[in-house]
């Protein structure tokens, strides 16, 4: 589970070490806020966040894996219902983030923490900021998605996402 | 796209000749009305029908496909603006609806319908009243979908959601 | 659970009913559908519901009890978590709704059948009807209900929400 | 208010009726249920209403009017609260819908039936299917309005609207 | 009305102050902001809340009072006709917070402010602080509740859903 | 496209530059955020938004204007399609906000900058502060609608609104 904004090396890694774990078990990768995109938090719709793992898994030919893209409820307390209800099958669950955790023990399931991951979350922010500056951001992504990310002009997108000195607390809104 | 209320051998057949036409040409299948479930009209949540939609096509190894569920807008006008957003890239449209393809049209999408959907759309409303009668659906989907309706109780829980002749206008609510 | 449109007799015997099994222990009246109101199958405001509840439990001395508006969530794969999120604790459910009992049955819940619920289910339309043509309405409802239904003008209002012959399938809208 | 699908020469007389009653005193039309379109009972977008009104008066140089769309927020009690936020200062309302009636007479504005306002109100379901057909539909709205129908395809567009009678239930969706 | 984050004794005295001023009169408790939880400023959910009031207003042997669980609806111009639509009648309101005063004395209400509520205000976040630590919260809220919040583990919650030093700005996330 | 809360005489100059630019031509003003009102960042409600734009543009004889209340739907992706069918048809789009501008561009739209909005952008800030303060905004804004924000007490509602230093980080909730 992740916003994948945008899927990086530490992502890919993740989704590797998870797979070898347990070779053939399919891994189903959810897209976190999955109706979010054209901000400086999470600026690539679903689909194109979609585009990506699946022009770097196919490029590490790295599988199986199931990509689901998933809203934000904004109800806690129904999260894991949700999920169960969008979801394939699923029988263990990998995340880093506390609440997560929290929510997914107290409904029964086993809850694992890739040592990956924590150092993952952080990248995000790094990432864009790069993006935005145009400079560093392509050894940290799989090429496939550094080619993509060049496509559909990111740079330019996050460069003029990016919340301005003047009005630090405000995003940008149409 | 489709609802999929199940997956059935229509879809299977219609899923086949698209492939077929473009080899090596990944197809998406949109679950529509992914938010829905346990209605006579949509009995399966978007996980279920996403895993009859993967097993089916595993068993009879089609590919390479990408399964997306979608929720309902229900703003007909964003209708396009929103599958853009969540689907990975596509380049042409499949179906017999003729909103889909008014508003595809409208928006400069090349759009075809397979000869085989149109029957397809009539075999779902049969399929589940099989289903709730618990009496000839097994032939009408594909054997990976048939034991997967056994395993989830799939019988017993279409009966339990038929409409009844004495409130016929209402739906179970809970 | 219930919608109580309006709460009369047949609810009135089934909450009496319920208290006299597990003396002491709170009974919850859920308000279903909490947020509709002034329409043909739900006249009442859920604060009217309440006002209604309130007044016949006091009448009838009835007790302990608790009401709880609850909202529709039009997802019934969260339903019984959204439940457990709204109501204080509760360790069984009271409910003749097939998909009620499915679905609580399911998150490993006893479920019990009152023997007077299924008549109560059927008496909230015909006595709509009977308030809409100000006759027969008042044996039906707790005398506290009937006070209460004259001063907030029910008769007035439900014959106005009577859905017209001329046009049967479209409800008044503003 | 209203929900112009389209505006037609009943919604034309009641405006000038109106404004011929207190000249110079602005009327403000509300465009109901803004954010449907492209279905059979609100096959045109707000903004084409708009247009269809905007058109219409300034050919008929009626005026002072303001056009306002309003969404449909589901929620009766809240109506009058929700057209108080949303609409510019008004004193009275004019409709022959008895629920808005109710609920404008409940927060004590003066309301008002315009004679023509009933007859108008079953123009709309035979408009469009004049257009369906289209057949006899020119006469039926005003100069302006016919040709801005055409110059959007409404005839082609109404066609494919229309429930077919093999399945007379169900809207089609997207 | 309070979002009672938990239920403490501030809370307390002012239900004891508004019930000693018109005895028999029955109060009605408004909990904000239902629908959230699991978070650092609602850490439990309604029916959590709902519990502790049950629990210590029992305890104190105080009454009358309903509870109602409300959602926030975010249009403030239709805030009191909500809480009209889903409240018992009342005929005047308790609050120091100066929205709820402005919005209800413009819809004619009496409001009026209890000595206490200021106080109170500021004691939700301290307690939760504490709860967070696990030390020095038992003295702040009635016996009932603290020993409630030791069934449902909430210093554990809240140490989880506490707002780490490295990411101030941003709530944890499933 | 502002969301003038206030509208004030920035405002009123790109309006006359624009309308100077193509005499004749209808400029549409979309009022954005227009279901929020009574917070410091939008106190008005859509409205009275519109009222003030009504009569300051009366005032100065500026025309021809359609003014349109635009909701916020939060999925920036659909932010066009969306404006497509609420507003008449148009042709050009003017801002100076980054975002609007590139989501037009995507669409293909012509994106004008007046000169003069730039500036006007931070004078709504400024002029909200006024307001609360009772001093200076008179000046800023049109005579109708300094008129109009006497009648509706907007000094005393900006006052209330305003965020308080013991609580900077959190707006008033009723």
């Amino acid at each position: 589970m992740g916003r994948f904004q945008p899927f990086h090396l530490g992502h890919l890694a993740v989704v590797r070490e998870i797979l070898g774990e347990r070779p053939g078990v399919p891994l189903i990768l959810g897209i976190g806020t999955a109706e979010e995109s054209f901000t400086w938090r999470n600026p690539f719709t679903a689909g194109e966040r979609f585009e990506m793992i699946d022009r770097a898994l196919h490029e590490s030919a790295l599988g199986p894996t199931l990509v689901v893209p998933l809203g934000d409820i904004r109800r806690h307390a129904q999260w894991v219902a949700y999920l169960k209800s969008m979801l394939p099958q699923f029988d263990r669950v990998y995340t880093n983030n506390p609440l997560t955790r929290l929510l997914f023990e107290r409904a029964g399931y086993p809850v694992e923490s890739p040592r990956l991951v924590q150092r993952s979350r952080f990248e995000g922010v790094h990432l864009r900021a790069c993006l935005a500056a145009d400079r560093g951001w392509r050894p940290l992504v799989p090429p496939a998605v550094a080619e993509y990310l060049g496509e559909i002009g990111a740079p330019a997108r996050l460069a003029m996402l990016r919340p301005q000195r003047s009005a630090p607390s405000e995003e940008h809104t149409p």
